[in-house]
């Protein structure tokens, strides 16, 4: 019998949305431009006119989805934005309409379909009041289990006091948080050979850790739950410098903390996207069996494109595959099986 | 029997040298203040007034390095200097002169010491004809077996033209290249809990590495040894990614190669510097058991201050342990181990 599989890292787009610059008077937002685009069943991703990145179907619309996800057998998706639709350096306001209009589009697919998908929202991070406000609409009216939000917000780490009303939140309305890299550095010596994909995601996801561990974070919102995208970025390979550099320079890196950093391995979650045998098996020792849930970053192509298949093709026990898969996503996402029987 | 131990990172200074801004006519550099360290065997590493860094007599003297060598058994150590000592920034002529201060002192250390050191030469690489010039003086007159460079030169990665010719230079001399990340982001999102050193300087090792690899450095050089230090930073836990973003994208990754990343596993070198077992386990499935030197990173607190004892203490078998301790190095180095006997 084919193991139940969720999903919990892969990014959804509304299929049309209003034109962002015309509705805020101001430049720099992702429009979708299906005309522009000549092929058919693919659609132009356009910021400022430019050509951003063309997306297919399957990017917008959830029946080209679910015929994939059948064909993959994925049983369950849980929705997110595509990072670039964040917006965070907008005005606060703007960013909280935006945010809006992309979880009303996801709650819309999730009710078509509520045993295939559930949703998780995005939030104007730069502004904490508006995320808590949203947060609790986003719980209250549509039932979502949880958040992705990015590795930074602006100049802010995930260690910002400023984001302690957002943890506390999310904390008290048992909203999960998915931790996904943006906003990497472009150019200069990064524009070949994807640097800012290859290099700069796992450096970003490491540097997220590194700020919540030694930010206090988990210490503060010992009940918060944080799921960091594509196997946790070079965090886990690294972890022994990192607790190496806490010993030697606490003068350093233990100024808001007095937790050294190994001791919250087993506390929080990371996606399973390594593409990697070895890689996965480390992950697996290091991060912790119950702590790694399936993520595939579909429908981009830098994903796993046969979602799990890393996972069922090892030599890991059957029980093992079926947590890896779905049991671990569920308790990460405080949700019950029963619900996509 | 204990096992012989080549030591192949670790960073030794001049007890001193001259003023460079006075030499030179700008600041910038660095210098070593011994009279303003109220600590006896200690000095300051000053940076136009600032203070950079504390260092100890191990720093600077052959004496006080033999001595902490003898109790953790390190047979030799293959001395370089201070990756902030490249000075790539300042002007050519002037980055040579320092590169023979600093290496004219190494070479005095080995030829004071011939069993117990090896020297590593640095270059102006910044002005590839001088280093030309410098790579054959360190061949011809100072016997060095090889080189430290920096992850990038200014605005170059390790895959820039510019650099052909130090790298046909080290291939005709059978000069070999140990490749240390430094110049990384500094301040803002950085400027807490030690990220340059535990975040950045593993994302450095990897853009280093994926340069060379997607630059087609190995395919135009093939007699080019090149070690990465820390365990080669992130690239081992992330080649998965990397070579699948070099399959689904080669448009942006195989611009400059048609070999893939993977292909080149086994070629190259990186030390042994990961401070945690499973991570090392990781290092040497991924870049090959004949392929992994001992490093320490001697004398500094980051680094493993009983150098070897990870490999030592590992589950791992004899003739593994010799390898990666010894053997490795000297091959690495084109050496023979009766020169230190």
């Amino acid at each position: 019998m084919p193991f139940l599989k969720l999903d919990l890292h892969n990014h959804i787009l509304p299929e049309t949305w209003p034109d962002l610059k015309k509705r805020y008077g101001y430049g720099g937002f992702i429009q979708l431009d299906h005309a522009s685009c000549a092929t058919p069943g693919k659609a132009n991703m356009m910021k400022d006119g430019q050509l951003f990145r063309v997306v297919e179907e399957n990017c917008w619309g959830a029946r080209a989805r679910i015929r994939d996800m059948d064909d993959t057998s994925v049983t369950v998706q849980a929705l997110s934005t595509v990072p670039v639709m964040f917006s965070y350096w907008a005005k606060p306001d703007h960013t909280l309409d935006l945010s809006r209009i992309l979880n009303d589009d996801i709650a819309k697919t999730v009710k078509q379909h509520p045993r295939r998908f559930v949703g998780l929202g995005t939030i104007p991070a730069q502004a904490p009041e508006l995320s808590v406000e949203e947060l609790k609409r986003l719980k209250a009216d549509l039932h979502f289990p949880g958040i992705q939000i990015g590795s930074h917000i602006n100049e802010w780490n995930l260690d910002a006091k400023e984001l302690y009303p957002v943890w506390k939140t999310c904390e008290d309305l048992g909203m999960s948080v998915f931790v996904h890299p943006w906003d990497m550095q472009m150019g200069g010596r990064y524009s070949k050979y994807w640097l800012p994909w290859l290099v700069g995601m796992p450096a970003e996801t490491a540097t997220a850790i590194c700020c919540m561990l030694m930010g206090n974070i988990f210490e503060q919102f010992p009940r918060l739950k944080v799921c960091f995208a594509h196997g946790g970025g070079s965090f886990p390979y690294t972890v022994g410098r990192i607790q190496h550099g806490y010993n030697v320079r606490p003068d350093l890196c233990a100024t808001e903390c007095s937790v050294p950093p190994r001791s919250y391995l087993g506390k929080f979650w990371c996606d399973s996207l390594v593409h990697d045998a070895e890689a996965l098996k480390l992950l697996l020792q290091v991060i912790g069996e119950q702590r790694i849930i399936l993520g595939s970053d579909y429908p981009f192509p830098l994903g796993e494109h046969h979602p799990g298949k890393l996972i069922e093709t090892m030599d890991l026990p059957d029980s093992l595959k079926k947590q890896l898969l779905f049991d671990n996503a569920l308790e990460f996402l405080n949700l019950e099986a029963t619900q996509f029987a």
